[in-house]
């Protein structure tokens, strides 16, 4: 059995949502929650999650929205069937797709979703060194590119439809350069560790067929004040709602 | 005499730079003097200035760096004359060449600069209803995609030269995708006009022959607070600094 299958167990939303993952190599952290968290999906839509690892993004979004048909697609296996697992643990229904994104099973293309999701690899292959271990290569760095991620998810989508993605803010250029006209009303939240600090992550949400003007967001700031002040862990009350009680950003048009 | 030359003479740096310029179409407002103040040029440096109009931003510049070898390029013959105009009653050298900035003259063309410096036009002329005076809708709209504007300021750097850009914030995927490989360090400031608002505007700079990664900073705020609560100026004092006393920008790396 390769390292990739010693797993841990670990609590997501206060423990509403309990992922068993790998031990070593990537692993959820809290931004497949901060993307959970930004995604406009009401009862009864239709969500797809484009590289969905184990499970968090699409399972902290299924918590808080009741009545969603969750698909996912995971190129790696053993975290497609963490995947499985872990969404029959938490009484959730999703069907998940051992695929890569580049070529989606029959199951998938035959639909179109009000909602596609996605936190693609943070780091391009060329942009590292490759790691020892194939999947966490995968997971951390990714062979396919982002204009792959971003037509992949457009195709994917309904008239009308939400791409929620979250990301390095270093990749933005790569990400904007990446849209093309299929998609409208094009936002980017930025996402800092604290106030006055620059973004460490992003947010995007666009539409599919809508014509909209680019909007750049005031930034989203993790923690209180603009220095670490004690040892006591320190988000913003919105942001520990988020992490903590599952609640949904409200993030302006 | 067409319309476009009957002109006021209007106050910025709080009256250490007067500039001329016509009555009705494109007139100067703060983005020039945020861009001069956001530029890092020091004594002795050269700088070129892409549709320079009538010298606000370089003027704004020349006052607050001294030694500066001043070029500009700006298509309308009208501002570019009250361009030389207002360098020499502002006792500011400055070569100004009447040209398109896709075919600049040969005195320009031999040289490369420490620091190119452009304010483009906020719109595409497609996005909007032609204006029927063709200086305003030149000055407003413009009919050079950004990339001309990005191709010909980075031919024109020096090795490591800075460009600084100030641009509406919509514009924003444009700029990022007419960057080619040639310039790294790319940083943008977006700049709104209170705390916890979208950006209006953003000031981009980067350098040519460079490779650090895209930098995502905090915004600048322009006004006090998150509404205006009286009928005063309400500039933060960075900002008022700034527009009244030709401070710089103390912009992060």
């Amino acid at each position: 059995m390769s390292e990739g299958f010693n797993t841990t167990v670990d609590a997501f939303l206060g423990g509403q949502v309990m992922l068993e993952q790998p031990a070593k190599g990537y692993r959820a952290g809290i931004d497949p929650v901060l993307l959970a968290a930004s995604v406009p999906a009401i009862e009864g839509q239709s969500v797809l999650e484009l590289g969905c690892g184990t499970g968090a993004a699409m399972l902290c979004l299924g918590k808080r929205v009741q009545g969603l048909t969750l698909f996912g697609a995971e190129i790696q296996p053993h975290y497609a069937e963490l995947c499985r697992k872990n969404a029959a643990a938490n009484g959730i229904d999703a069907q998940i797709s051992t695929a890569d994104l580049r070529a989606l099973p029959q199951d998938i293309t035959a639909r179109t979703f009000d909602h596609v999701i996605t936190n693609p690899p943070y780091f391009e292959r060329t942009a590292g060194k490759a790691s020892p271990r194939a999947d966490r290569d995968i997971a951390f760095a990714g062979d396919t590119s982002m204009k792959d991620w971003l037509d992949a998810a457009t195709r994917r989508l309904k008239p009308k439809g939400w791409l929620s993605m979250i990301q390095k803010a270093d990749r933005l250029p790569d990400v904007l350069n990446a849209i093309d006209t299929r998609l409208g009303d094009v936002a980017v939240y930025p996402i800092s560790g604290r106030i006055n600090r620059p973004a460490d992550r992003f947010i995007l949400r666009t539409r599919k067929g809508t014509r909209g003007p680019f909007k750049l967001h005031a930034p989203i700031a993790l923690h209180e004040g603009e220095i670490h002040v004690n040892d006591q862990p320190d988000y913003r009350s919105e942001v520990a709602d988020v992490l903590r009680q599952g609640f949904a950003f409200s993030l302006p048009d």
